[in-house]
């Protein structure tokens, strides 16, 4: 390990420099306009995990193409997988980036672009302590397989197919994804679980176009109130979720996660100074954390419908869209909701509008064994990459593919988040500390020398 | 009477040319970037009120131009005040249009162009009724004066002043607008009532940034839910409208008008497949008529917020915006309407949020004298240049200037129609027909000719 560090700290910057590269092609799954430049970085990644000594590959799917990359020459040793992303956000809104979501801007120790943290630099932490393992010792402690996909933030739809088809080459002992936080500066974290998620938009169609509102107003039902209405039936005034049976079979916090949540250092008042708000506002009977870990959301993420420019006109819109997403807890099944949802909006709807639901692929929540061996070795190996014991955490967000190797291919997943939570991921001037680029590939090193002990 | 005849027939082709001309300027009064079209559109008009035999000129104010032009050489006989207003509704979505909004287009005997009907086109046709007596007769049977405004759309912020400010130079017997519609074609009509308006527009203000809604969702009051909440308290089930004290003082229909309406042809089924929708929705107890003509209405004009594009995105906003409008009727005061909303989206608004209310200028509901010297007037006019004795109706839209009118210069309105329902007004696809433009400026004709006996 000593050689290890050593290159790591000789080739500190040119992989900053590297990174940056990466940063600097926009690779927005979401946005067809954007293919080639996904296309892009992915070819990025794959010769990156060439140059750091693995074999590396660009698979093909029916959407954005998967990087594959493996180094298995430790015969007997533990086998793990490393999964990331290399695709991005969409960057807007554009007006409020401090400098362009896509040229990387190095201030005040930490590297401002769209996917710093999320998921870029944090997985290429892997890449780069595997380079230092292979270019000094000349082989690993372990083997490890490398998935980078570019569909993460829509929804990973070709992720599980590749995985299905390729169970042999996917084979492991245990998953390790950076695509978490610590859990405050200084405060590395594992992340023993997770929240799910279910993506829908709901369209509603009036009439066959813009009406004006003295002629027809008052005759014929609204859009935008209709679907406001139904948007504004799905949470009640305690922050309880309407959708019916929402709740049903959600496994409760145990006593001791409770107590362990409470006695995080967590200061509600610098977390409300921070996203400018005044007041909490949530389910009630619960604190900050358990609402933002533990408990599931219903949340409007988008809304438009009729005139948005600039003044008054006064129409009866001709349709309205929202996407609505829920983030879900244990254990919650997705298809239930997205179902319950869709006919609690159909049993609502005023009369004469057309409803119209689509839904993108989700994911169920998880929670991992906390005293596993290989939550052990990630203990050491972020006490040794940062200096501090991780402390024992869940996370809001959703990561589809925990499930999915579970599933297929019967392993837990480590979560090793080397970003903080007000690294805006998914807002503008999203950043990634240069300090934690750096202990989080120290880390990743440790990592696999605490696994193929 | 015969001269004038001639001479509109014989120039009808020309009339039609002249008015593409001034559909051709996209004379948007909403937004800002079209300012010099609505100042070359009022040149426009003040030319054609010179060329027909007035004096005219354009009287700047704070906002866009008011275009004023008299013939007041007949002493002795009434002075009527004709308005109109030069200035449209802006012409999004632009993707309906069958041909471009400001590129008149002459199909199936109409005119396609925005402000054909609203109100460029009606507003014309007495513009080229003063120019058929002023060329054949050498005078008019009355004294005329025109108010052709820029800002109707907008809430003709600058009118008021202007009339408050030049009484005497705007003092007459009557005044007549032509900005509302035939009650169907071939059923020319009188309309003696019509809607005020309230317009205002609400922003939530949550987070100060797009948030993750994995990492901070469920902690939070999300915009877009807020306003949706809010929005979906504004109206019940049955259409009733659950503003604070909205229906005090509500003038009640009386049976004489509920039956006169209900005698009108009226086509439900026909209403609604023009429309585009599969039934009627609002205030339970009314006809379509009645909730058209004669309720209050509350119609969000316009909503946005977070992510719009294309996939999904999952954040929690960090604000949302409405239009709304209330169409009123006699006797809601404008001013507790506002007042009364503002305060239910305040007292109803979930805590941590920051709301912003903004409202535009409004205006009252009028009902006029149906049995006027002026009004029997009119119905002789409408008779001989339509071929038909017009119905008397009311409208739901609202032309402020009316009650401006009354206060100001203590005179009432004859609301004269030569458009139709289905003419597009405030949609794409705006239209009217020709035959109405050469009968409206006919009538037209005919009533300087009552007027003046």
């Amino acid at each position: 390990m000593e050689l290890v560090k050593k290159y790591l700290s000789d080739h500190a910057e040119r992989n900053v420099e590297e990174l940056k590269d990466l940063l600097r092609i926009p690779s927005i799954s979401a946005d067809s306009n954007y293919i080639s430049s996904v296309q892009e970085a992915a070819e990025f990644v794959c010769k990156q995990l060439a140059e750091s000594g693995c074999d590396a590959e660009i698979v093909e799917t029916a959407g954005h193409p998967i990087v594959f990359g493996s180094w298995t020459k430790k015969p007997g040793a533990p086998t793990v997988l490393v999964y990331g992303h290399y695709d991005v956000q969409p960057p807007d809104p554009l007006d409020e980036w401090v400098t362009p979501p896509f040229e990387p801007d190095v201030r005040d120790g930490n590297i401002y672009a769209r996917g710093a943290t999320d998921d870029k630099g944090q997985m290429y932490t892997h890449i780069k302590s595997v380079q230092g393992w292979l270019q000094t010792v000349g082989e690993l402690p372990v083997n490890v397989k490398f998935i980078i996909e570019g569909e993460e933030e829509v929804g990973s739809d070709n992720l599980d197919k590749f995985i299905e088809a390729n169970k042999e080459k996917c084979a492991c002992d245990v998953a390790v994804v950076s695509d978490t936080s610590q859990y405050a500066p200084g405060m590395p974290a594992i992340t023993y679980g997770l929240r799910g998620i279910m993506c829908c938009e709901v369209n509603l169609h009036g009439p066959n176009q813009d009406l004006h509102s003295g002629v027809f107003g008052g005759s014929i039902a609204n859009p935008v109130n209709a679907l406001a209405m139904l948007i504004g039936k799905l949470i009640d005034t305690e922050g309880r979720i309407q959708i019916p049976n929402f709740y049903d079979g959600v496994l409760p916090l145990t006593e001791e996660e409770r107590t362990a949540f409470a006695n995080l250092p967590f200061e509600e008042s610098e977390y409300l100074g921070n996203l400018g708000v005044s007041a909490t506002f949530g389910e009630e009977g619960f604190t900050t954390l358990e609402r933002r870990w533990a408990r599931p959301t219903c949340d409007v993420n988008g809304i438009v419908g009729g005139y948005t420019g600039e003044g008054p006109k006064t129409i009866v819109p001709a349709k309205a869209t929202a996407k609505i997403s829920c983030r879900l807890v244990p254990n919650q099944q997705e298809s239930n909701v997205v179902q319950n949802l869709e006919s609690f909006l159909r049993e609502n709807c005023p009369p004469g509008l057309k409803l119209e639901f689509k839904h993108w692929h989700g994911c169920p929540a998880v929670v991992c064994d906390m005293n596993s061996p290989y939550m052990q070795a990630a203990k050491v190996a972020i006490e040794k990459g940062f200096g501090t014991a991780p402390v024992m955490i869940r996370e809001g967000g959703s990561i589809p593919v925990v499930g999915t190797f579970k599933e297929l291919l019967d392993v837990d997943t480590l979560l090793l988040g080397w970003g903080q939570n007000t690294d805006n991921l998914h807002s503008p001037n999203e950043k990634f500390s240069l300090e934690a680029f750096q202990q989080g590939t120290l880390s990743s090193a440790w990592l696999w020398n605490e696994l193929g002990v």
